[in-house]
């Protein structure tokens, strides 16, 4: 699907650690469950813990889940020896976070030597009905050389 | 310093009661730490459960803490029978959330009957330091009726 | 394309008399080249009077055609007796404003009896290359009863 | 009233030139009224050429001047041999763009190496009120050497 082509081989892995690294996302219980070049998908179970005052996921938190996704996304077509930062994000919020699985799927729009511009969408899955699109993020993301 | 005046003369334990009933903040281990006509503040100690791949403070945990400061400062001035969404919210971060304890302040730019837009900042603060502005945000508000 | 349906039959002679009557589209140059529910395409060719200090289109002008586009795409889908207004947006800028015509495309990502939120991509074209995606937007309309 | 200083001497006449060989700023008929070190003022009296359907100043017009305000207030912290180009922006539309003369200021928030993060406001004045501010702006602005 994706057009992007990653320069380093070893994309996944270099993602997967780092995410692994992330005590936040064992914290909230987010999983990474797709890494491709250019997109990468967050998964994350609903968690009473993470809920705001009408008992939904609190919109916040898919925010941290799509930002991930996209700084991810970018980062996959960084180089080796690269970090990534989150330069700037700006979400909308759709719909309440009601739902058992929330999907954050960041896509790389425009990848660039130093900046790279991403989309991400959140998905609202549950058992009954048809997915529903929750929040909409478009980001800055910035290379910086180890 | 707030130039505002709110209508509904409870608004304080308004927003306290909202604020107890966010599982989220429990989680995350944030206070309301001020609430004043307009303006709001949260903070949030330092929590390794929260940080990203390098030891920070993961930057959506910010997100999290300004967008609730700058809903809550708008919520001061809507009636007592509403409830308060984010519509949208765009955050620049500023530097790594490096810290002891971050502090989120939220205001109201303009309030309206359907519409509050606000702009928040955050700062971190060190017991060695000067605080630090480590990212600021601009945020729509939307007042719901009950 | 469109998986939306305009409540109001005549939307599309509506939106051509709005934008008719903005003074600012035609001192731009800017003509509107398609109207269906939930997306407007509007035209702009290149014109040395809009250009900044390098000589390529001034950013700020891809940010008019493509916010107009959004603001309309959304007005589609508004009833026959409402006004639609720009609540915010945000733009990315991908590429220098270099081309012979700039086509900015708004797209409807979810309607609302009050709020919606669209997408939306301005392309640079010229004779000899593929178009080029220059700006990216993600914006939030609002529909005023008239 | 600004805390920067600026690395470059001739920063203002550095601004002066580089606004005026901006051909757009005169077609608006937009002035550049103030440069500090980190902060920009731009004005831009009414002008039926720049108006929506309802007769009032078209909104993206206050995006251009004030995104300008914003980039040059970024450019007088960088050095002489540079230019500036916006990243982004994002922008809120407060009330009708309704006024004799607008008045953009951007400031810097945070000045950077490479990106620097501005916020800035547009102001309408007219002769018998006080003034009114009508849009607020948050932008990220890139260095890139000459």
């Amino acid at each position: 699907m994706s057009s992007f082509t990653a320069v380093d081989p070893d994309f996944e892995s270099r993602i997967r650690a780092s995410f692994g690294a992330q005590q936040v996302m064992q914290t909230l219980g987010a999983r990474l469950e797709g890494v491709a070049p250019g997109e990468v998908r967050i998964e994350l179970p609903f968690n009473p813990a993470l809920t705001q005052q009408h008992g939904f996921l609190h919109a916040g938190i898919l925010g941290i889940i799509v930002d991930s996704a996209c700084g991810y996304a970018a980062y996959t077509l960084m180089p080796a020896a690269s970090e990534v930062l989150t330069v700037e994000y700006k979400i909308n919020f759709l719909a309440p976070a009601m739902g058992q699985t929330f999907v954050a799927i960041g896509k790389v729009v425009k990848p660039g030597r130093t900046l790279t511009v991403c989309t991400g969408e959140v998905w609202a899955h549950t058992d009954d009905a048809e997915p529903k699109l929750v929040a909409t993020l478009q980001a800055t993301m910035i290379c910086v050389a180890e």
